[in-house]
């Protein structure tokens, strides 16, 4: 499993990723799952993927070795499309193989940015190459186990939240994830792309136990705590 | 899909279900998931129940016609093996059938109550019969849609909440799973036991938009919505 989340605002998108990547509970490792790629003063894209390690690096090989192609896309739609026809490509190299040994090949990406001419856009790409586009009623997408946070997303995050407390709730959320999943883990990625800007806002990497990851942890715990005791009595008869 | 919780406190036991049961989104019903069986002045015994309805039903018909038998079993862990039988029995007679269309037979049960002679107890019965018991250590089981409330049961529930929080937080569970899940719905059904009482404390049941119900939503939504502006801000350098 995996935990990559990112959320379109007026003002730009954040993103926030786990690295952990697990072959089962015995055989984890690290990975980023975020790939950054820039044409300063022209255009920034980032990208979150989750899923098969090995299908989806292909898919961020393949696309870093054709990046000028990728980066000359006329839009970021055009952009989320060329990444869904990569995937569609590595599914056909590897799929038949990896279905015959019942191995799982899923894996979804996030793709996200600004291209000079447009406003930021977010995606979702689907391992069938086709893809979905954030919007302001629902601006936020999540890869991986998607559950643990969905409702603090729901109740904190929206098209008109600033970027630096959509940074707080996106790193909120994936502590949130972390505490109950082994298979979501540090070092946990976050990038703030500000719009209208073409250069990275804010990239910062947080270890294992890094000081404020134990205090979001800290604020999701004892806030969860205290949600019960403000709720009024149950009428006992 | 389904959500029903139960939580073992020094004091006695809290359970809570929902009521949906659905074959696609297209075809919903109301069926308590929550059954109770009583001798009063001598044991009380509450069964929930999450998965495929005909075979839960099933599973409960057979025991309410075995039920002196039922009754008289000596310990709680003898209850809960013998609602392990009846699942075996159950899944003997329609397993074939159901795997044969591909259809899902899975279910499983939680029993919790408590038996003259012993302390109240709390167990979950898998789909193949066998069971685990609630210790001091995880004294809350689930059953269904278990990771949306997860961390909120973790947070606030132990051993040593009282049963008027413990019941409040319980059915704020219900609550933040069904506004997550459209499978998990009202009627909400709640369940007090008392230690050393051997009747029912409190047994409610909360029909959809029930005021109470809605109070609950309210604090569950504003409360995550205060989390992240409470954490400290992400050092932006």
């Amino acid at each position: 499993m995996t935990y990559c989340v990112a959320a379109l605002a007026s003002s730009g998108i954040v993103f926030a990723s786990d690295s952990r990547t697990s072959a089962g509970t015995d055989e984890i490792a690290s990975y980023s799952k975020m790939t950054l790629l820039e044409t300063p003063g022209e255009r920034v894209i980032a990208l979150l993927s989750a899923g098969s390690l090995a299908t989806s690096q292909s898919v961020i090989t393949l696309l870093q070795r054709r990046r000028a192609a990728f980066m000359a896309k006329p839009t970021l739609y055009d952009a989320a499309a060329a990444v869904g026809e990569t995937v569609r490509e590595v599914m056909a190299r590897d799929v038949a193989a990896l279905e015959k040994a019942d191995i799982p090949a899923g894996f979804s990406f996030i793709i996200g940015g600004e291209v000079r001419g447009e406003t930021p856009r977010l995606f979702q790409v689907y391992e069938q190459g086709n893809f979905i586009e954030a919007t302001r009623d629902t601006c936020f997408l999540q890869l991986g186990e998607t559950r643990y946070a969905k409702a603090l997303l729901q109740s904190a995050v929206g098209y008109d939240t600033d970027l630096r407390a959509a940074a707080k709730c996106l790193l909120l959320a994936v502590e949130a994830t972390r505490r109950e999943d082994v298979a979501v883990g540090a070092p946990i990625d976050l990038l703030v792309y500000e719009k209208d800007r073409f250069d990275v806002a804010l990239r910062r990497r947080f270890e294992e136990a890094h000081a404020y990851l134990t205090q979001l942890s800290g604020v999701w715990a004892r806030g969860l705590a205290e949600l019960a005791p403000r709720a009024p009595e149950v009428a006992w008869h």
